[in-house]
This record gives C-alpha cells, sequence and structure tokens, in this order.
C-alpha cells in the first residue's frame, strides 16, 4: 500500500495474517483506515459506528487492496492512497457538479451533469449513511477476489455489537476473525515517516520542558505552567523552522495531590510534569518532576528510588527480550528501595497515532512481546503519593537494532527551583 | 441524578426504559457517562474499550444509581457526581497515601498506609484494567437490586463486539438489550444547562462570522479566514467577561471546489464558512456563504434557491410535527426552483456534546421524532456545486413550546464584499 501515503508493510501484514490463518483484513476503524492509506475514511465515520468505510488488505502481499468509501470523500480518498479499486456509497452530504457556470439556467445545467454521471431518476441520499449499501459494496469485493467463504480479520475491538450483525447478513459465508490484536501488532512497528513525526513531536515538547523548567517559581498555577511550556514549544518550532503541533495536552499536578491540577505552587510543592505534542496525528509522551525551592527529604527518597527503578527498567529494555522485563525490573527497584507495596499497572506503552498517546504493548507484568527495532515507546516510572506529590521519569524512544536512541535530550534528575 | 452535575431527568428516563421494556439502563459509553453523571469516566475509558466505567440507572425513578469506575478516579467521581454508590477496580495507575510527610522512612511510611486502606499482601495492578474485575463490581450491584435475571439496556453502538462476551459472561441471567437509541432519544432533550453552552457557543460563533465577514477580501486563504473567525470569538468572549471555547472547528472551503479548502480568495471565488465553537463540551453548528466582490448570476440562482428551502423548512420545523416534514419541504423548495435532482440526505441534526457535532435525530426523509420542546437543533441548507463552490444557510435553534428561538442572529443573505 507504499503506492499512496500510508504506512501498512505489507510483507509484515502477509506474515502475520499467515500466522493467524486469516485470508485477508478488512480495516475499518477510523485510525487504521489512515494508518493504512494516509487518507481520510470520511465524514461519515465520525459516528465511529462501523460501515462508514472499509480497506480490504488480502494476506496475498501482491494482491492489491480496495476500499469502500462515502462518495463525497472517494476522489480524495483515491487520490492519496493510491489504492486503484475505491468503491463508493451515498452519503448524506449532496454534491454536484456544473461544467459551465455560464449556462443560462444553472439548475437545468445541474440536472443535466447529475443525469450524465449516471444519477437515477428518484436518487435519495440516506439520512446519514446506509451500512447495507456500503456492506454490499464490500461483499462485491471479497466474492470477485474468491474470499467471500474465507477466515476475514475484522477489528472486534472496533465494530460496535449493534453493527456486528449486518456483517454478517451481508457476508453469510465469512468467518469473522477479531484483527484489533493483529492491526495493533502491525501499528507497533513504525515506518520512517511516523519515527519522523514521534522524533519532531518529543522534540518540541522537551523543549518545551526546557522552558518551563527554567522559568517555574512560587506562584504559577498549572495553566500558568501549561502556558510556558506552549511558548517553549511554540519558540522551539518558530527555531527549527517547522510548524507547531496540531495539537497537544498537558496534565501538571501541584502540590501534595499529586494528581490534581492543585493551586498556585507554594514553596515546598512537588510539581509533575507530564505533556505531549501531537504531530500530524503522532503524540510524543514524556515527563518529568521539580520541586518549588528545595526537596525535602521524604520527596527526595521517593524521587529517587523512581529514578533508580527508570534506570533499572531501561536497562532491561533490550531487543529481542520480552517487555515484562522492563516491568520486573523497575518493580524490583521500587521494592528494593522499601516501597514494598508499590505496584505499577505498566511503566509505559508503545506510542504512535492510535486512539489516544497510550497504545499497546505495554510495559507490564504479563506482557510477552519482545522489543522489535522500529518500534517507538514511551518509557514511564511514575509515583503518585497523596500527602506528598506525583513524582514521574518518562522519555520517549525509539527501538534499534542493538539498543534503545532517546528522542530528544533533557536531564532526568529532580528539578529543584532552588 | 440531579443531585451531582449531571443533566439525565430520571423520570423521563423511567418512562423511556417503560416503554422499551427495560428494568435498568448500564451506561458505558465514555458521554454518556459524563452526561448523566458530570464526572469523568477516568483515564481506562480513553480507549474506547467497554469495562472501564459503568453507571447503573434503574428504571425506577426513585432507586438511586450506582457506578463502578477505576480506582483512580473515584473520589472525584463520587464528588462530583453524587452517586452514593461507587464501586472501583484497580487500573494500572499507582497511587498511595502518606499521612506524615515528615516520617523518618516515607517507604516503610507508605507500606503501612497501603496496609491499613487494605491493600492485600502481594496486590497486583493489571497491566492497563481488567473488564472482569469491573464487570464483576457490576454483577454485584444488579444482584443486589435483583436485576440479575433482569432486560438490561446495554450501549451497543458503543460496546465493541470483541467485548460483549465478557459481559455475557459475568451477568449469565441478563438480557442485553441495545440501549443507544434510548440514550439518544434521552439527551435529545436538554437541559437548561445545556442549553446555556450551547447558546454561549453559538452566540460566540456567529460573533466571530460578523467578524470574519466585515473583513473578508480577496487574497486570505482558508486558513487566514479562520485566524479572523477565531479572533473575533476570542474578542466576543472578552466583550462578555467569559472564558474563550475550549476549542472549535472550521469548514472554511474557498473557490469552485466547495468543499476543499482550496487557495487564496479571488474575485468572484464563493467562499463556504461552516464553524463551531465548543463550551464545556457542547458544540455550536453554524455556517454562512460569501462571495468575494459580486455574485455572478449562477451563484445568485443557486444560493436564492437554497435560501428559499431554508425558510420552507424552517416554517415546517414545528414543535409535535415529525422532522420528515421539514425535510420534505425544503427538498420540495429546491426541486420547484428547478434543481430536480437535489437530494440532500439531512437538512441539519441535534446538537450537544455526543462524539461530534452532528448528533441524532437527524432532518431527514425517514425521521418520524417530533420535535419537542427543549431540544436544540441545526437546521442548515447546503450545496456542494464543484466548479461554481459550496453554498450553505445554517443556523442553531432552542425548541419552545409554540416555536423555535434562534440561538444567536447574523442576516443570512449571501454575504458579497462588494
Amino acid at each position: 500500500m507504499r503506492q499512496g501515503s500510508g504506512f501498512l508493510d505489507r510483507p509484515r501484514a502477509a506474515r502475520l495474517m499467515a500466522a493467524a490463518g486469516l485470508d485477508a483484513v478488512v480495516l475499518c476503524q477510523p485510525e487504521s483506515i489512515h494508518y493504512a492509506t494516509g487518507a481520510f475514511a470520511g465524514v461519515a465515520a465520525f459516528w465511529r459506528r462501523a460501515g462508514a468505510a472499509f480497506v480490504v488488505v488480502p494476506a496475498d502481499a501482491a494482491a492489491a487492496p480496495a476500499a469502500v468509501v462515502g462518495d463525497l470523500q472517494a476522489a480524495d480518498f483515491a487520490a492519496r492512497s493510491g489504492i486503484a479499486d475505491v468503491r463508493t456509497h451515498p452519503i448524506w452530504v449532496e454534491v454536484s457538479s456544473l461544467d459551465d457556470p455560464a449556462a443560462p439556467d444553472v439548475a437545468a445545467a445541474i440536472a443535466r451533469a447529475d443525469r450524465a454521471a449516471g444519477r437515477p431518476e428518484g436518487f435519495a441520499r440516506p439520512g446519514t449513511y446506509d451500512p447495507r449499501l456500503s456492506l454490499a459494496e464490500l461483499a462485491g469485493i471479497l466474492a470477485e477476489r474468491g474470499l467471500a467463504g474465507g477466515r476475514i480479520g475484522l477489528e472486534l475491538g472496533f465494530v460496535p455489537a449493534a453493527d456486528l450483525p449486518a456483517f454478517e447478513a451481508a457476508l453469510p459465508g465469512v468467518r469473522w476473525v477479531d484483527a484489533s490484536p493483529l492491526v495493533a501488532r502491525l501499528r507497533m512497528v513504525k515506518h520512517p515517516d511516523e519515527i519522523a513525526r514521534l522524533r519532531l513531536a518529543a522534540d518540541l515538547s522537551l523543549a518545551g520542558m526546557g522552558e518551563l523548567l527554567g522559568q517555574l517559581r512560587g506562584g504559577l498555577d498549572a495553566a500558568a505552567m501549561t502556558a510556558l511550556w506552549r511558548a517553549g514549544v511554540a519558540a522551539a518550532a518558530r527555531g527549527r523552522g517547522v510548524a507547531g503541533p496540531q495539537s497537544d495536552w498537558a496534565y501538571i499536578a501541584v502540590g501534595p495531590d499529586g494528581f490534581a491540577p492543585g493551586g498556585p505552587a507554594r514553596a515546598g510543592d512537588v510539581v509533575k510534569i507530564d505533556v505531549g505534542c501531537v504531530v500530524a496525528g503522532y503524540s510524543s509522551d514524556g515527563a518529568r518532576t521539580a520541586v518549588i525551592g528545595r526537596a525535602s527529604r521524604a520527596q527526595r527518597q521517593v524521587f529517587d528510588a523512581l529514578h533508580r527503578a527508570f534506570d533499572a527498567g531501561l536497562a532491561a529494555l533490550r531487543p529481542g527480550r520480552p517487555l515484562r522485563e522492563a516491568h520486573a525490573a523497575a518493580t524490583a527497584a521500587m521494592h528494593a528501595a522499601g516501597f514494598t507495596s508499590y505496584s505499577r499497572g505498566h511503566f509505559g506503552h508503545s506510542v504512535g497515532a492510535s486512539i489516544w498517546s497510550e497504545e499497546w504493548p505495554f510495559i507490564a507484568a504479563d506482557c510477552d512481546v519482545p522489543l522489535e527495532p522500529g518500534m517507538a515507546i514511551a518509557f514511564e516510572a511514575p509515583y503518585y503519593v497523596r500527602g506528598l506529590g506525583g513524582f514521574i521519569v518518562e522519555d520517549q524512544f525509539l527501538v534499534g537494532e542493538t539498543g534503545l536512541e532517546p528522542m530528544g535530550l533533557l536531564g532526568r534528575d529532580l528539578f529543584e527551583t532552588g
């Protein structure tokens, strides 16, 4: 599918489908369609119901993909995706064409153009869109390719339960298999262009973090700190000659709650700064901890233990080794430091352009997925101690052949405003 | 549920559940939970899988609601929602408490506090969250209330097909019925606080539109126009002494394509401006059409027909009458104007804080839903004519006892920069 602007690795998809015994995958989650094709699934996908758009990816990597999209976006979808076989279903948005803007009667000229384009007499658009029409197009594609009796992957982690019966009715011979895990595994290894987006996002975010830390002082609240971070991000973007992030997010917590934003910072307050920039759909994720003034003994004890746990976990993040080893190493370090009840579910996650900034796989106790070159992950050691504050160290890394490369550099020590 | 900050009308919910033969509804879509309780369903809901959080609404309006949320957000959820029975399941985020920040050994003090709070030896958090644990809590609630053998509504337009079997396993005696249509019907009639948000959003957006139209000229592209609109919105917010919108959206199309943003505006270009402001989750929706210079005869012919169709549809939008009557009236007006092939799927929709700005019900040919006092709708007459431009008239209205009240006032004529 790399004839277009998508990131789908067909040979890798073919291997995963062969291992799962699938004849094809039908993508229908909007994020997956955009990932695979670089094209917008269309306005009908905004309700997050199934049936607005499909992309058919045959297991045979030599077989061309096909798509079904709403008629409004079809031409744009074909151009961006490079997919030759794009079929359409009518959605609610009325579009006509006019060849001659100087025609004496525009209404008559449009009616003629619609007839010439094959619009039948009495054509009526559905109120929104009709999944029976889109599924009929999907059924046609699968039948033509000899897949109407196949084992077909469908993202059942996305398809609402109310929408599944229409798939079964339209394609009674298909054995539908949940492909959400397979799609997550596909997306886990990044294309170089995805890495470039994540790298820029992390770089801008860390530059903003440096700016915020440099200006941090008592009296500022979480909103003012967010504004300082954003200004630093914007300045970094200008300095690098690139557009700023399309959006961003900031979870900044001031004071002893550790999680809630809190009020204006006071001497002795812990400030937890967990922020991300979104570049072309790809969100960075990184975090630092600061103290207004000097850290107390208790704050220092918690942070130092976490920092050591971060380093221990990072050392266990090695290409070829399962992610659970880093979870075990970080947890063991916290326990060894005396925090014997400490139990964090995951110490980070893959990053990309999924439904939110934390995507599968997770650095969790039960995660057997081995770290693979091309993965991009956020590794984090957080601890929210109510009564003391929120503590975290987090950085984003690219997985290489032999080790991890941080995406951006900024000291990870507890920052004290002095 | 009005003891908290939610908008759920329990008597109305009871009537709808009685009509549907339901004993209770279990809300699990994040937007529905926030609507019903005013509280955040929690970070575990960000993946949009089922099982992160539930709100149980019994059909008996006198029976108290109950909720299940991740332990991280439980206290905040209880405080904001006013729900007394909030049960929890552990999510991945580790939180402990420290009573005495001056304790000689913080690690030991935290371990003691965790034990005192009832944390069992060997407690381990799941990698993200475990739907078996949240569903066990839900099963407990339903059993205690005698509902474990009931007909229970579940939002099957949200629950992914892959997640439904866990509900069936945890509650084998329940007959699950799709409650997504019922929830949409509940949300269709707005609470006064919802109306206030929609009114402010529409007011700010229209003020920005006025500002943009006043400054519209050749040479500006869609991005520059968006910036002018935003500046007008921000100025209006300052003038009214309120915070600006939390976010906004703008679909501005310049030139003959009618839908794509296009390049810098040139003399004779049509400019379609469809914009919205989001205030506390509630998005406005409104649109106007302009021409750089003077409209051509063809542009005038299309716009005037649309404007008459808008007026005809608006006259047919009457409390107690089904929405399809407005669709029929607007369509008939376009056909009578000679645009005999014109077929728009809907002429607008309910507005609120659903998954996107267009929410059910739709002003469509098959919509038998009668207009009810308290509904807030966006009524629109759009026509995208490739080769000529995009044309639209759209305003937001509050439905009263006897008629519709526009939310904000700005002339609907085709705007010519002169």
